[in-house]
Parts: C-alpha cells; structure tokens; sequence
C-alpha cells in the first residue's frame, strides 16, 4: 500500500502494521522514529529479529520456549517435579514466573478450545499433557487458563480428561485482583469471589 | 535485562523496549507475536528495518524523507513552488499531504525551539528555511507546528524572521475539531475558536 510514496519506508509501515496492536499511525511513527534513529538502533533492532526464531525452539516437554532440547525451567533441578501448571502461551509462563509463587513445571496447551476460531482439543497439546499424567510422577495439576468462555470450557475439558488419573486437580483462583478498589469491579468477577470466599 | 533467560527473546524485547510508546509488556508481546509467527514475517520485517536508513536520505530542499536528492514533492512540476509549509517533523508532512488540501512545498524544521530540552533556534534549520525566502519565488509561508507553547514560540520566531520580506505569513488554523462535540472540547481551544471565528 502506498502511504508516503518512498518505498522502503512504506514497506517498513505495512510490515509493522501486521504486529498485533499496531495499527497504521502507530506503524507510521515507529518506522520515522527507526528512520531516524542512531545507525545502531535500526541494525541492532533487525538482527534481533532475526535471529529469535533461529535460536530457539520449543520445549520438548512442555513446550515452553527454550534453547535446547528442555527449556530452563524443566532443565532446572530445584523445580518441583511433581507440579505441572496448564497454561495458554509462553507469555502466561512468563506472567506466572513474575510472580515468583510457583515452583513447579509448566505445559504450554499453545490455546484454548474455541470452535468459532475453528480450535478443536485435538489441535492442543493434551495429548501430551496426558501423556505426561502418564509417565512423569505427578501430583497436582494447576489450570491457569484466561477465565474466558474459551478458557472455562477447556478447563472443563481438561478436569474430564484426567479425573481417573490420581492426581490433585486444582485451579488458579478467580477474584478481586489486589489493590483494586471494588466499586470498579465487574458484577461477574465480585460474584465469583463471594462463590469462591475463603475461610481466614 | 533478563526477562525470560531466554538470550534471543530478552535481547529482541529489550530492543522493541526502545521503541516510542513500547512498554515491556507490549515489547514481550510483539516479541513472542515474532517469534511464533511464520518464517517469512520476522525475515521481510527485519529487512525492512535494515533497508530504511539505507535506501532513504533527506531532500536537500526541504528535507522531507527522499530518495533522490530531491524528495518527491519538491520533484513534482505539479506542486505550487509559491508556497512552503513550514512544520516540525516528516510525520507531519504526511499528515497534511493526507487532508489532500495543500499543493505547495515544505520545509522541515527539524523540532520546535525548546529551552526545555536544551532545542534552541540554530538547531532548527531555519537559516534553510531563509536561505529558500530569499533564492526561490516565494509568496506565502504557512505555519503547520503544533500549537504546543514551544509550537508557538517558534511560530513567533518565524514571524519575526520573516516579517521583512515580502512574504504572506499564515498558520493552519486552531479550533474546533471536524466532527467533536462542543462539550468535550478544552476551554483554551474554545477560547480560540471563538477569537478566531469566521465571517460566514
């Protein structure tokens, strides 16, 4: 699409514009802002691109994103074996990490069941997830999922499918988040702390 | 900064960190985003983040991005050579060639006379700007800045720069924008539409 006519500078809009979030004025004022920037910058910025995907890979065991075979956490020798949270996406691993709360592995579904956008359950990775029930001595099962409709449902799906299996089936809590003020709190979300309250 | 322990990831969101309105939560997004889009997508972005600097230049007129030594508006025999439209940045030549209601030529200042930001008068390339009053045909010099206060100081300036010569000095006009609602306008715009109304 032409925008400004200088053809290296349209491309560079048009690719910036396909980052989720960046619509065609924000792409438009990253792409002068890397126009102008320092020779360092724009090189630097590029090469790092570049090179994300060829140096690395997903984790063979949780599918995590790592630089060999295991990604740190399940190479990592004082995680808690036992433990595994189910998550969305490596950006939920990077989230609960922050946190600094949890100890144990993690296994990445890569979505949730959504029929509109066309995501059966045989298109996450619960096979291996069972698979891991299976072989890896487990003892609890954290479901971190978005508590979307989406969300909600897989975690239904997820509770069905290893309810045989002996092992304790938990999920992350849902609730006022902290230093919020509950006037602003959706009626939804108040609902369910009162479902949820816990004893002190 | 580690993020993620990831070497790749944590560079490459480190560097989109660096970016204009980029906060790490976004860089870490976008960045996964490249990381598990297709092949293709971080090969033609980084490409074109090499390219930008490479292939562009700034006009020698006007300083607008070019590609040759003129850029494309100082090219064209169509453009009304009478007239110059002085404003801050590139981006907002592309603005206003956008409205599709100026044929003349520009003149980029590169910034707005700013104390603050330790920006005075001869970083700005209004000796550029004089140096085309005299030599080409001019008859009217638009003012486009942004009405910020340092817009506005540097408005003055030009004006008083200019005044002996026999130029028509204008400014694009501040008030009420196309289609906003009276009600939600700040008090200083509406102050100024009304000293500037219009005779209908």
């Amino acid at each position: 699409m032409v925008i400004t006519g200088i053809q290296a500078l349209d491309n560079l809009i048009n690719e910036l514009s396909k980052l989720p979030g960046i619509g065609r004025k924000t792409a438009q004022r990253l792409a002068v802002f890397i126009l102008k920037s320092e020779d360092s910058f724009p090189l630097h910025l590029s090469e790092a691109i570049r090179r994300v995907q060829e140096e690395t890979r997903l984790c063979q065991r949780c599918f995590n994103i790592a630089e060999d075979r295991l990604c740190r956490i399940c190479a990592d020798p004082r995680r808690d074996k036992h433990k595994i949270c189910v998550v969305e996406d490596i950006v939920d691993v990077m989230a609960i990490e922050g946190s600094n709360e949890y100890n144990g592995l993690y296994h990445v579904l890569g979505g949730v069941i959504s029929p509109l956008a066309g995501v059966a359950a045989d298109d996450l990775r619960l096979k291996e997830l069972v698979d891991r029930c299976n072989t890896e001595e487990i003892q609890e099962i954290l479901l971190a999922l978005n508590s979307s409709t989406e969300g909600e449902a897989t975690m239904i799906y997820i509770s069905k499918l290893l309810r045989d299996k002996n092992i304790r089936l938990t999920r992350i809590a849902s609730g006022i988040p902290m230093g919020s003020n509950l006037e602003f709190i959706d009626t939804a979300t108040i609902g369910r702390a009162i479902l949820t309250r816990q004893n002190l």
